[in-house]
Formats: structure tokens, sequence, C-alpha cells
């Protein structure tokens, strides 16, 4: 394979980018992605995928639940903070201002335009990160807006 | 489940707007999708959901293949030529300037950026579709440009 090609040919993929909600027992997390899709309309499904050794692996894992959440255009810096990883920054939801989503108790943040709730059906190993299939059982809108953009922030994670 | 606050929430997905090759035997097509995301990077994998009812479901489930073409943005033309159902339209390829991609056969449009080749490792049902992971075997880039989005072309699959 042209691995140049490779590269260059999966960094013309559009995403989005968005904040994953997870919740095991008491245990919150939120962190920035951009690899995920809708699957289905009916019933409804999402999947998303996540590093093999981010914390909120395990936090999935344990607790079967996942939210996504949609942020406004504009909220780069919002993003920026939950990238860092759970395990340097300790609780990373600390004087932040969110919510428990009312089906799973994942943790939405106050900025978030809206947010679906999943409950995971399939947990699929995929090279460097897992794949969750989600069915989508709960759904908020908070606020009026356009999202962000992996494009408008000039940020890649594709290749 | 708010069902008018799923829809709205997943509309607000980012998506760009892809052709999707596949080939089973001598019979080739191509059809338009925009529900994929790459979900690896080393080895690179991507997954696309297809309609169940769809042809290329029964070219990719035969022939273990296909591929994802990045279009160039201003070619909403070309795409909507492949939304139509193989079924009413017959061969989609017929007057298309395309060619077989060198690892599956797959046919890539001429007028494509660049395209990744997979071999399908696994379908997972998910509801109306079913979610194909594909491993990347082969990759080419055939022009520069920026790619099509799903928000430049004012269309909607989502919700």
């Amino acid at each position: 394979m042209d691995d140049e090609a490779k590269s260059a040919a999966l960094m013309q993929v559009t995403y989005g980018l968005y904040l994953v909600g997870s919740r095991a027992g008491d245990e919150l997390n939120v962190m920035t992605a951009n690899w995920l899709t809708q699957t289905s309309f009916d019933p409804p499904y999402i999947v998303v995928a996540i590093q093999k050794e981010a914390h909120t692996r395990k936090l999935i894992d344990a607790g079967k639940v996942f939210n996504i959440q949609n942020v406004p255009s504009g909220a780069k810096d919002l993003l920026l903070k939950f990238v860092k990883p759970a395990e340097r920054v300790r609780n990373k939801l600390e004087g932040e201002d969110y919510t428990e989503a009312p089906t799973t108790g994942t943790p939405v943040l106050a900025a978030a335009l809206s947010y679906v709730e999943c409950a995971v059906e399939q947990a699929i190993p995929t090279g460097s990160h897992i794949l969750y299939v989600g069915r989508v059982i709960g759904a908020g809108v908070q606020h009026e807006g356009a999202p962000i953009t992996m494009a408008e922030t000039g940020m890649h994670y594709a290749g």
C-alpha cells in the first residue's frame, strides 16, 4: 500500500468534533472525539471509536453507556480542555458547569448544544481504538446554534 | 425518549459525502454514502453504514471489499447520480469515466480526489443499516482539491 496516499485520502474525510460523556458508578468523565457516525435511523444507533488507552474506555466498558455532545461553533477552547488525558488532569469536570443526563447519568456540559445518550450494545476492537456501537436511548437540546467542525478548528485526527 | 430532541441532536453531527465502490466477481457498483468514519490509525480501519436493502450491500457481502472515494467540493451532481438505487438504474457506471482500483478491482470515478480500498473484516447489523468494518489495504490520490461536505450540498441524511 502507498502509505502517503493512504494518509492523504484519510485526511480528506470530513469530521465534526464532539464531547463524549461517560459514567461508571459515581465516576464521571468527558473526552473530546471526532471518529463517530450515526449508523441507523430506526432504532437509532451511533458508533464512536475511542483509543484503547483512554480513561473513557474503562468507564464505558464498566458503565455500558456514553453520551455524544454537539458543541457550538467557536468553542474550540472547551474541546481542547477535554483532550487532556484523565490520568494527568484527575477530575476533568472540576470547575465545569455540567449536569447529569436523565437516562444514563452521564455528564453533559452546560455549553453543549445538544446530546444523545447511548446504551452500548457492542464493543469492537479495530486496531488502535475500540468501536462502541451505541443505541440512542435519550436526547436533549440545550441551545440553538451551529455545531463546530474539525475544519473550523484547524485540528486533525485522521490519516 | 424525546424523539424531537433525538432527531435535532443527530442532525447536528457533521458529515462529508462520499462514493462507495463495490465489486463481486464482474459486477461493479457505486453508491453515495455519508455515514462513515476512520476508527484506527495502525492498522488503518474505516467503517461505513450501508442500508440493508442497498444493492451495494449484496456486492460487499459477496465480494468482501469496498472503497471510499473522496469527492471534490462542487461535485454534488456526481453524488446525486449515485444516490439512485441500482435496481432502478441497472448499470450506474454506464457512460461514467472510472477505473478499477489496483488492489480490489472496485470502481473508482475519474473525478474522485482520492480513495481508500478496504477488506471487510466484520459486518455488524445496526437496525436499518449494516456497519462494515474495513481494513484499509490500498489507496490512491487522483487530484488536488478540497472535499465536498454534506453542509455544502444542503442535503441531510441523519436524525
